[in-house]
């Protein structure tokens, strides 16, 4: 077996750039809903701390699995909440080609589908994006808006947070007054923890779109149901968003099903509806999937593949 | 997070004698029947050549997945059949602690749970154990009966196989005279692709032990479902074997149901009956668990971490 390379976090960012990321995901979402890249259910493991998913997909060519956990209290030790693996095997004869960090790979293709989704399902405008939470995704999702060429307004539950961020971002960030501000941005993306409802009844204003991009977790939250329910839903896979998240929520309390909601490849490809008029209120809700890390490491591996000395930091390893 | 070492075949094989991965193989069996040690079902992901599995399980402190895949036609191609990756995770804060050549980890449980079986479910004897196909994992599990000082008697359907691997294997290694030789000892462990049933009916002789670690694809099996119905049958888990490889095909047939078979650690706990007398026949059926790859790869990152001058060709490799 030909040494296989390895990219660390660095690497895969300095492989893709956020708004390539965009047309990647695009067309990832695109692909699976034509039916023509594959995606098994994720797999659960519990641990004491945290949990771990394996996540496979099939597409492109390739196979991919990302091994992630997540570890809520890891921030505490100086470690990372997600951290694992990305698995990136040639279809043909099943050989491995990469080894990714699949915290990186997790940031960029949820910046990505955030963006994306914004794209897609908000009323045109100009204004800029408001990104509740700063943490690593968070930071993701401003850095492809900013690739995209639209300004972000960021907010940090943590004192100080949004503005080490915004200053690492500069031109085109800037920090929030308020939380009520961020909020009642033209477009909203929330990647917070979900311990908190960032939306209650009646605060979602028509024509608002929001991209709900975290509480992936069990009793977590960052909208309230009925709030939820008066906007157009349009969730990443009905299979996993109606499982896990707040679209779950909903459909456990029987105020969503799923002919009322939409997924957002079926949207791309038009066999779904996204926005009908410009008062609609869109709300995305992202699980994250499996055909959105494949879709990034691909994008990363074609780079270094095509041109090893743009990724001269790049190690490899012999496994055979 | 600090670098990773990664283990080739080579060091994987240099870490962990035969004979402890016996031992090791024992334990998870032992752990995983008494809900120690805890095991999701595996999930397939098929391309258009092979499949590949992700396989998770977790215990003793740690976390695992195996990323393999199997390509029948590869060794055309001069590329292995069986290829991948075992991850391996400590489970208190979810860190990468080595990443390891899945080939040789397969090998190795594959060998210990032919050998583990053989020891728990024969009539007590000396005599040597025949193995039946001669690939790379026949090939382990003739290097573990030799480690545990019993003889083998080696088979394999194309020419010279045997003698070659009997060569390299040395002392207590000899080639039978033929497949009904082979096929008619007290222990025999067949290794094959499973194209060709190895027991027709009436084959098996009083007291015999086969343990049966090939065929595990569609439409592929090692002995006849009645044959197989007139041994004890012992699985290595009823869920996975139920699903798949020769007691698949009884069970699909209406021949066995799970009352009337056993699982290899609930045997070795002591709740359910292995062998009843020494004239019964005694059959093995293997489909391969993640905890016993789990096993392993504890094993072989155990004696590196205690030790790193003892396997002083481990790389590293950063991810963070």
């Amino acid at each position: 077996m030909p040494p296989v390379p390895v990219f660390t976090a660095e690497d895969v960012h300095a492989a893709v750039d956020p708004a390539d990321a965009v047309t990647a995901v695009h067309d990832a979402f695109v692909e699976h809903a034509l039916g023509n890249w594959v995606m098994p259910s994720k797999v659960y493991l519990s641990a004491q701390n945290g949990d771990f998913r394996a996540m496979p997909a099939g597409g492109g060519g390739f196979a991919v699995l990302k091994w992630v956990n997540s570890y809520p209290a890891n921030p505490a030790r100086a470690l990372p909440t997600v951290s694992g693996v990305v698995l990136l095997s040639e279809a043909e004869t099943g050989q491995l080609q990469a080894i990714l960090d699949a915290g990186a790979v997790t940031a960029i293709r949820t910046g990505a589908a955030a963006v994306l989704a914004a794209e897609t399902l908000a009323r045109p405008t100009v204004a800029p994006a408001a990104v509740i939470g700063c943490g690593v995704n968070g930071q993701a999702v401003a850095r492809t808006f900013l690739a995209r060429d639209r300004e972000v307004l960021l907010w940090d539950a943590r004192p100080n947070q949004a503005r080490i961020v915004a200053e690492e971002l500069g031109e085109g960030a800037s920090v929030a007054d308020d939380q009520a501000d961020a909020l009642a941005s033209d477009i909203v993306v929330t990647v917070t923890p979900g311990r908190e409802v960032l939306f209650h009844d009646g605060t979602l204003h028509a024509g608002q779109h929001v991209s709900l991009m975290g509480a992936d977790g069990p009793g977590k939250s960052e909208i309230a149901v009925d709030e939820l329910v008066r906007a157009r839903v349009v969730c990443d896979e009905w299979a996993q968003a109606s499982h896990n998240g707040d679209v779950a929520h909903a459909v456990e309390a029987g105020r969503l099903r799923r002919e009322q909601a939409a997924e957002l490849g079926r949207v791309l490809i038009g066999e779904e509806a996204g926005r009908s008029d410009e008062h609609e209120i869109t709300v995305f809700d992202s699980t994250g999937l499996a055909v959105q890390d494949l879709a990034v490491a691909i994008a990363v591996f074609e780079r270094w593949h095509d041109d090893p000395s743009s990724l001269p930091g790049v190690a490899a390893v012999e496994l055979g």
